[in-house]
């Protein structure tokens, strides 16, 4: 009988540890280092021949050092004869790139994956990816979680009526994510129309839906610099909102990303832990909710041969 | 008719420049940033379809950052419709994660070979692999040169009388590259033969080999701290040698190598240019040579199909 093992690595540990409590194990022993010239340097200090073992790393910033060392460990785990070799990657970085937008461009997302299976990885077990159709991206087994449900029952929890809130998409990308969010506070929609009417004169922030005396909700998947969120924000007061507050599943909060939300109309930032905030991002208007029961419950049952409970998008 | 096409990135952008001149062409045009949250973003400026396409990058430190550059560029290129797309690594890093020294460790250089091709490179060139088996990590054509005739040719022309010099090998690993080197030199050669008698007891130097009243010249693949070498230089002149140079293709010189070498015994250190030496690593003790020729005269030959000249180890 295959043993389950959790390791994790440098990106983010409180996550990894919160899991692998969940979960009821230790997390796994192994050394992640640098030799002197700055190389990884990985050591695995237990004997995992035939174990499931799963490794928690975002690809989160530094991205290229994060996921340089997600590669080295999947190959160690693989070499030391591990059964399967499962990656949970609470954040996939370079998710954006998924696509030529211009000529000649790369498509890193999909080289991404294509490394992770190159270096051994069997599974992949990822939440809220920038676009769905980045799970045709791995040709190895792949969980597609999703971060709507914590977030929309934080709101549920205030106790809003479902007449006084509407669910806005900053774009039209996330419109599909915003009615996921609707669907379960039973909440309308609205959506935010970015325009631009010539080349060269300035966008025209146009608001789909009606907004007017309500406590609009922005739900985003990535919040980076915060721009789009924050400018959304102000669009939604000035059309009559009574209260903003704004939710995404990953803080990237990257650049002028803290001092926008702080100076913003925003009431409160809702974020998961699926990337680790450092000290100088925390703020009192960010709130931080924790992915560690929702991949831990992944992990368990398919180790266990169960059933995952994806939400399919 | 395929067009020759000469990409740098960011690590060694001068070698690059160098190499294209001797080639006779253009730096080809390609942007390579990062965006706000650390992830590269990188845009080829040219069109290169159907181009033979040639791209340098030493995965010198930042190591993980230089290496997923490469990645992601091999990625954009092959996507970008070139006809062949070949990889120019003056320094490969990782090249000491070759095997498995202790149980359930990685073996990056494989993986590092294996990522490459997965990201779509058709062929490798590279200067001085830590251990000439690294080739056989690609399955993509491959090319390894030598720096061992620009280093010996330095010493040559220094005019030193074949009876006076010897060249040495600061460990066990290094003796076919001395024995490279004295052939050219038609010099003698030493081993600085490190052992420990005893588990927990110091380690013994003793030289196998004349050195007592001679000129000795210590050749390495790789100088990173600068431990190994200084050490022996100092045990080189306690046998009695007049004089020691030391010299490697690649200087990586990492943590305490610049202070170790300007306190050391050695009178020259001569390095090449495979990895770009930042200001703060210069010293009066140490010489640069270019390695730009040889991977010129590469590059072009393969363009042209024309055998490139190999020293085989
Ligand atoms: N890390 C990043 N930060 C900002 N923009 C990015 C990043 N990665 C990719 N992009 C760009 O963002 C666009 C895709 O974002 P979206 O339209 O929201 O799917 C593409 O034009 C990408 O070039
Ligand atoms: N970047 C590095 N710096 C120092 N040691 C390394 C590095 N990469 C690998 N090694 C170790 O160096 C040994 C191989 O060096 P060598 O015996 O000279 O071939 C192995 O034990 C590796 O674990």
């Amino acid at each position: 009988n295959s043993k389950l093992k959790i390791f994790s690595l440098n990106s983010n540990r409180p996550l990894a540890e919160e899991i692998a409590k969940e979960v009821g194990v230790e997390l796994g022993k192994c050394s992640v280092k640098h030799f002197s010239d700055g190389e990884i340097q990985i050591n695995i200090e237990e004997s995992i021949r035939g174990c499931d073992v799963f490794i928690v790393q975002s690809t989160s910033g530094p991205v290229n050092e994060n996921l340089m060392e997600l590669l080295i460990m999947v190959d160690a785990v693989k070499r030391a004869s591990a059964r399967t070799v499962n990656v949970v990657l609470p954040y996939y970085g370079y998710a954006r790139q998924d696509r030529k937008a211009r000529a000649r461009e790369p498509i890193t997302a999909k080289l991404v994956a294509n490394l992770l299976e190159t270096a051994g990885a069997t599974r992949a077990i990822v939440l809220d990816l920038h676009a769905p159709q980045i799970q045709g991206f791995f040709d190895i087994l792949m969980d597609h979680l999703m971060g709507v449900p914590l977030l929309s029952d934080h709101f549920k929890a205030k106790g809003f009526n479902s007449e006084e809130i509407v669910i806005v998409s900053p774009d039209h990308g996330g419109v599909t994510r915003a009615r996921k969010m609707a669907d379960r506070l039973k909440a309308p929609i609205a959506i935010i129309d970015k325009r631009r009417p010539r080349p060269n004169v300035a966008e025209v922030m146009n608001i789909v839906g009606s907004v007017d005396g309500k406590v609009a909700i922005l739900i985003d998947d990535i919040i980076d610099t915060a721009g789009t969120i924050t400018i959304g924000a102000e669009a939604l007061v000035k059309a009559g909102a009574k209260e903003v507050y704004a939710c995404c599943t990953h803080p990237v909060l990257s650049g002028p990303a803290i001092e926008r939300i702080d100076n913003s109309v925003i009431k409160e930032l809702v974020i998961t832990n699926s990337i680790q905030l450092p000290e100088e991002k925390k703020s009192p208007k960010i709130k931080q909710l924790s992915v560690a029961t929702l991949l831990a419950d992944a992990i368990v049952r398919i180790y266990e041969n169960k059933s995952v409970s994806t939400l399919f998008d």
